[in-house]
């Protein structure tokens, strides 16, 4: 199709599109564990043969991106090796390996007229994923979708556009092998960005829509959807240090959670210490963290301890930095750490490190972010880490899910009522 | 405040409620249950103390009412006396009595590296429940969102004004008597219909809105609304009887699903027969229901049964007619059942009456409905009916909360992560 369609193309491509979608929806709906698992296992199968084909389209992104000037973390995101493409194809097979969502019993109890009620979990139908040029998430995404027994309609950033059909072309191989609907898995047929427009208007035919991505597409999505939203708009974590936390340990933990990676975005952001462990804890973090390559940006009091420090400003608080940056604040106590974050947070993820069992209950019971951790890193902000398998992404907003959207998160339910015969009074 | 601002003040309205909303819900979520529950026994002792003041006001209401020609059943939904108010009161004294789900503990789990992962429910927020003129959703709205630990925003009929107002009063004694903010249960300051259009822009201060009412306030909601939404657009219930099924039972349970109240959600609209029935069952049925005062539509098989059936037209079967009118028609098998439904239904509540468990497993796998019952009357769809204690109403979306809406499914859940110094590797 061509890439330059008017906005009423776009509507009638969406339409399309979404209209296969729903028939593809009410089949795997209905779909065996063991069909959906020979489709996910056949898939990966379809990528390892695949493999030349798909390095071989992504070379011609690879040539495309280095002619536009992407950068080389972004080169980085878009490239495919064999090691990244057999990592691609495991994925699947661990999504295979997952419970089946669909059909479990959430909760069941019988009423005093004999009524035998059970709330089991359904698929959501339709769900549409907008993500950025990272190929692996048209396996992803597409294969946690079919687990959870719903249609999707990708739409992958624009940069990895012939990876991505190539990757979908060993998708719709395993739908195909294992006898379910191909349109289950569709590519959208442009990387135009009106496309999008005509998925985020599309509430006729999506359930729901997963942006994946920057801040910029996240808030896109989140300001012009018609369609509910899982998003997460940004990870501002924090990690706050009190005097009665294991110094050894808080070092561990805060390096852990700033440096492991940076650019996830369960990377802790902002460093807030206790103002009684100015001179216990501190100094030893800063230093730590400046040793490791780590830039500090401090206020007053945490630019004394090292002249390495650089000051901090108040646009500071807000950043994710996605890199190894770090805010650093004393705060009076746990009272003033929690306003803070209040403040400034993002309702993410957040860590208290403490031996004080009081100021953690209080940190986790007050703060209103999807994770908060009490003597852990922030990095733990993860599906896998929770053993939940694989997820589409971690939900910051509070609406059906929250924390790592995995298979379960993409579900709903509905309650089957059993009787033999009862009226309402 | 005047009932004719302008667009601008309705913002400026809206975003200073939101903002005391906001400040309360912070104080909500971490109130206790013990404090939550006095508000709702002295709001509801508060109701009957001013059961005179309530009752003028109504008076108002009414007389209006009577002037501006409503008919006679809008005239009784706003009716309230003596026993109604009791209702009322005693409808608080209930929720108070429900378990409080806030800090309950949905699942928790250890990780193989020691963390402790557990998810515990948390309140929403802040809710705004839009709805027509029933004063008595004024008390049931904010004690449920209430012992939730939600701030609201009540936005209600314009022709209950003058008892929603009265009855905000005694729920702003009770917020007071036990020490919460006042703020924590606020009525729209207008009821101009513009006030609404500013709360389904304010997804900076609403976490969420209810709708309550007929077809239309629901349907522009869900068209308009920038926040999230709890909808239940119609109740297109379908009761489908098998020629296995015992026809006494079927008789009963037919009469009581379409009968019982016709003005209710759960209210069956339409009635499906397995051709095999055709002799047996349908003609029972359908004199049931004509004797009992029920118009009833059918195709032209049923047309056959009985003399007093009238033609149904294709309109009817995507009809709620919340009134004593059934649609009919005869269906080959559970295969056309599902399909009808499918086709015209509002994935609400449906039924089976059937002696095959194969055939009401089959009907309760395809369909997707928020209830579907076996053997039973439609009529239960409810939330007292299912246990839960009082609801807010009876969501067919498939976001977040599904069924009937009570305590439990206005509260989100946090992710608590306990360790002793865990890093990622």
């Amino acid at each position: 199709m061509n890439a330059h369609l008017a906005i009423g193309d776009m509507t009638a491509a969406m339409a399309a599109i979404g209209r296969a979608a729903k028939t593809a929806a009410a089949a795997l709906a209905t779909a065996t564990t063991d069909r959906k698992n020979a489709a996910l296992l056949a898939a990966a199968k379809a990528l390892r043969q695949r493999e030349a084909e798909i390095m071989a389209a992504n070379e011609k992104d690879m040539a495309a991106g280095r002619e536009k000037g992407l950068t080389p973390a972004m080169l980085d995101r878009l490239m495919l090796d064999s090691r990244r493409i057999a990592a691609m194809a495991q994925g699947l097979e661990e999504i295979a390996a997952l419970p089946d969502p669909v059909g479990g019993v959430i909760a069941e109890w019988t009423r005093p007229n004999g009524l035998k009620i059970s709330r089991v979990r359904t698929p959501l139908g339709v769900i549409g994923v907008i993500y950025e040029s990272r190929p692996n998430v048209t396996a992803d995404a597409g294969a946690l979708c079919l687990k959870a027994g719903n249609a999707c309609v990708l739409r992958g950033g624009s940069e990895s556009h012939h990876s991505s059909r190539a990757i979908h072309a060993a998708l719709v191989q395993g739908l195909k092998e294992a006898g379910l609907p191909e349109t289950a898995i569709q590519l959208a047929p442009t990387t135009d960005r009106a496309f999008v427009g005509a998925m985020l208007a599309a509430a006729e035919w999506l359930d729901v829509i997963v942006p994946r991505g920057g801040k910029s597409l996240v808030a896109r999505v989140q300001a012009e959807s018609r369609v509910p939203v899982f998003a997460h708009l940004e990870g501002n974590c924090h990690v706050y240090v009190e005097a009665s936390a294991d110094a050894e340990m808080a070092e561990r933990v805060v390096l852990n959670a700033k440096l492991r990676r940076t650019g996830v975005c369960g990377a802790a952001e902002t460093l807030l210490v206790e103002r009684a462990a100015v001179n216990t804890h501190l100094p030893r973090l800063v230093k730590a963290l400046l040793d490791a390559g780590c830039e500090v940006r401090g206020d007053p009091e945490v630019q004394k301890v090292d002249a390495r420090v650089k000051p901090a400003s108040e646009e500071d608080w807000g950043t994710e930095y996605l890199d190894a940056i770090i805010a650093a604040k004393v705060v009076a106590d746990v009272g003033e750490a929690i306003r803070h974050i209040s403040t400034y947070g993002s309702h993410h993820t957040e860590a208290i490190l403490t031996e004080d069992a009081g100021h953690a209950a209080r940190f986790m019971n007050e703060l209103d972010s999807a994770i908060l951790l009490h003597n852990a890193s922030t990095q733990f902000a993860d599906g896998g880490e929770f053993g939940m398998g694989a997820e589409i992404g971690i939900a910051t907003g509070k609406m059906h899910a929250r924390g790592p959207v995995g298979v379960e998160q993409l579900t709903t339910f509905k309650y089957l009522v059993r009787g033999n015969g009862q009226t309402r009074p």
